[in-house]
């Protein structure tokens, strides 16, 4: 094997290697922030979205919506984008590279420079180095540049377009219209799964910071006082581990709530911020997330957006990166309906019939990134085991939760001469779920090739299959082996990969 | 009801109306070549989406990918887009409305002037009336103007980006990275489902011109010479109408031909595109298209793109649009793989470890528009049935075949009393499939609100259910009504809705 520096070198190089995540149109040298998904980076991205799904269509209820991805230009007026969605950076004036500001001050040192303003990180990069070229940078204009990528819609420059930010204006643009779906009743919800875009200055993380990625957005339309979520005995007695603004304050560690705790304390701010944050837990844990390397954490309010009175982030524990956010659930308050309510001169409101008022409704936002959860899905899953010290022998395996894996499992005729019948199988099961095929290479080499791309059942079908109608079944995590009746193959799969 | 031009008009009423089809940013005044799906509309999306992948996923074994929809420069000048996607307009010198020449020219009945050259549109177009103020145009010039969306990518104009102009390109860029994955064995497939764009001059055509549309496209990676498909018994005797380049020549119609006639006469290239062709008839078939709706025409010599040897369009009739192409199969050749090869300075080849022969491989690719096809779905679903003609009672209605339709059944209590029993059996059918609930008005209304979005099942629980523990199962179509034992729902509804 290789030498790699961490898991995430180790991570990357299989997700290439195998067929995960290829670096984009590669043959022309990759540009960063832009990534493609192979056969088997698409599947475990659609899987993602499908268990994400299953408990914002299916258990709540909220209906699926599809916007635009270019948008023109009122929406992110009224939505701040074009005022205030930027980076501070600055250009090296020797090298001429263009930097992030707050991340260069970081990297030497400086404490809270996300929150500094232009002149502060003017006065605090005047005696750095330049990352990219070594040189003291000195008198450095640290100015804003906005994030997002524009376009143009129609010939002639007609109309300035915007690749969207964030899924979530399109919900909110939608409102009159949505109300109306769900029949003038509050609260509902809409939910999105769409590519979004953000023009980053200089990205060098990798599938951590893309320029053009995947989020599974919902909006919750509610009262903006009423804000206890009609199932949240579903949830009340869910503990978790809330790294709230007190601990953070304090430098204590995080605390052990139920979400009845954490609300009738203060910590969350209500009910609904709570049900998705535990609902978000619930979500990650269920398709095999280590609990030990998630942990909430509470946006301190000088780093909270402008919209919102209450954010938490779902982070996930890299070796590489930290903790780096992947979910997050927000308040948004009455900010953007009000807001396109404003620039557009529509009236944006809720009238309830039975009491008379009219209200904006606040809308509650668990928000995730698809593709930082597939990375920290697979480095999560990934692990090197010894299999014999003595002959040096590891296996590398994606533990790999079976809802989340490519294939679900893959049929091996132990000679080729058995390919007839082992493709029987194959094609039965395939109607399905995924189902790899493999015929090339000793059992055990495809035992292991199999491991590597987390596939929890091999199935391999021998000569005494020709007699006993039985198959040998292996379990990628224990190794261990099932001998089991053809007839019985489905669904002794399926009462094993379902959850 | 309201009075509509034509069935067009109808069903965009209905899709706005229902939430369908919405408008884009409605509330700032939408734009022309945008659309947003609402709940059912983005159902019914997901669902023709999920019928293609059943197709070309499970039964063609051809893997997904995904790549970014945002593409670097070098990519689209070797697909030849930079230089050559584009369309001829001229601005009108007394309004100065920005218009597309050769629609301009065919409004006016001018043959063939989608293949005309600059200056004979020119020409044409010098004694002709502005279709936007009436006004004769006198001379204009005509130039090219490149469909592709730019856009900048990184501070100070680092890069020129470009929103794809189809999902293909993608897959071409990766070809050595999927012939890995495909363990340098040929034929292979690969398939994307995702947005592409085209910045069109002046989309005057609602849901059949759009700036920003979903594309899914598979591409078949063969041998140039090869072309017998090795599953091509599948179709060989699917038997279906042609329109060729012979009969459009002779303005005859389509002759009906068998997929081995139509390749051995040589009205089809090949096998491999006549076996895309009878698939996309299948494909559109098996979920409901009505066959007399849908013909396949060949592209004219004239009419093929650059890099295609032979196309076929699947259209699909519109009463307001005549026929609308929807699905596109074209052998692509070499074209697109020789011309990244060339371009990138890296060897795309093929080789062949048992002949030692090396070569590019040759592309087919059915191509298939998702918005259209919903479209054409809803269009030709479409129907007002006379109920009644002496209370001149019309129903409205969705003849959507089940697997298409966005809610499999509605439960509906007869009485707001019976809630708790109804939405019990809701619950235990959202697991299976989307199900609608609706306690509001007559159960007559709720019927019809049911019709009016194709749900081809209503499930009615009244006063008796609760004694017999039986509902009442209405069909859509026949409006007929069976009682049925809530035990044996699922399996009645799940045996009626499968394809």
């Amino acid at each position: 094997m290789a030498e790699y520096e961490d898991t995430y070198e180790k991570v990357i190089e299989l997700a290439r290697r195998r067929g995960f995540v290829w670096p984009s149109s590669e043959i022309y040298g990759s540009v960063a922030g832009f990534i493609d998904y192979g056969p088997l980076g698409a599947m475990l991205k659609r899987r993602i979205e499908a268990t994400w799904r299953r408990f914002y269509v299916v258990q709540e209820g909220y209906y699926e919506i599809e916007c635009p991805t270019v948008g023109i230009e009122p929406i992110y007026v009224a939505s701040g984008h074009v005022g205030g969605f930027s980076d501070k950076m600055f250009q090296c004036p020797h090298c001429q590279e263009f930097l992030r500001a707050d991340h260069v001050a970081e990297a030497f040192g400086i404490p809270h420079a996300g929150t500094m303003s232009k002149e502060e990180l003017h006065n605090v990069l005047v005696d750095k180095e330049c990352p990219a070229c070594n040189k003291v940078l000195g008198e450095v204009e640290v100015f804003d540049f906005n994030l997002m990528f524009t376009t143009s819609i129609g010939p002639g420059g007609q109309r300035k377009g915007y690749l969207r930010p964030e899924t979530a204006q399109g919900m909110f643009v939608d409102f009159a219209r949505l109300l109306r779906f769900y029949r003038d009743h509050l609260p509902f919800g809409a939910v999105q799964i769409g590519k979004s875009y953000r023009n980053e200055i200089s990205p060098r993380q990798g599938m951590i910071r893309l320029r053009e990625f995947t989020q599974a957005e919902a909006e919750i339309f509610v009262h903006p006082e009423e804000k206890d979520h009609p199932n949240f005995s579903r949830y009340a007695d869910y503990k978790m581990p809330l790294w709230g603004i007190a601990q953070q304050e304090t430098e204590a560690p995080a605390v052990i709530k139920s979400m009845r705790e954490a609300v009738d304390e203060g910590i969350i701010a209500n009910e609904y911020v709570a049900y998705y944050v535990a609902m978000t837990h619930d979500i990650l844990c269920t398709v095999g997330f280590n609990p030990d390397k998630i942990r909430f954490r509470q946006h301190m309010p000088d780093e909270r957006a402008h919209y919102a009175t209450d954010c938490w982030d779902a982070e996930a524990l890299s070796d590489r990166f930290g903790w780096v956010e992947i979910v997050g659930i927000a308040d948004r308050t009455d900010y953007d309906i009000g807001a396109h309510s404003k620039h557009s001169g529509q009236k944006l409101e809720y009238f309830d019939q039975e009491t008379g008022e009219h209200y904006i409704p606040y809308v509650i936002e668990p928000s995730l990134g698809a593709d930082r959860v597939a990375l920290a899905f697979l480095v999560d899953a990934y692990d090197e085991e010894v299999v014999n010290e003595a002959k040096k022998d590891t296996r590398v395996v994606l533990h790999l939760h079976p809802a989340l894996a490519p294939y679900k499992c893959a049929v091996l005729p132990l000679s080729k001469k058995l390919n007839d019948k082992a493709q029987e199988i194959q094609t039965r099961l395939s109607g399905k779920f995924n189902v790899d095929y493999d015929d090339t290479g000793s059992i055990g080499k495809r035992y292991r090739r199999q491991d590597e791309i987390g596939t929890p059942f091999c199935v391999t079908y021998d000569f005494q299959s020709e007699e006993d109608g039985c198959v040998t079944v292996r379990n990628r995590d224990t190794m261990k082996q099932d001998r089991i009746s053809i007839d019985k193959l489905e669904d002794y799969l399926t009462s094993r990969i379902d959850f």
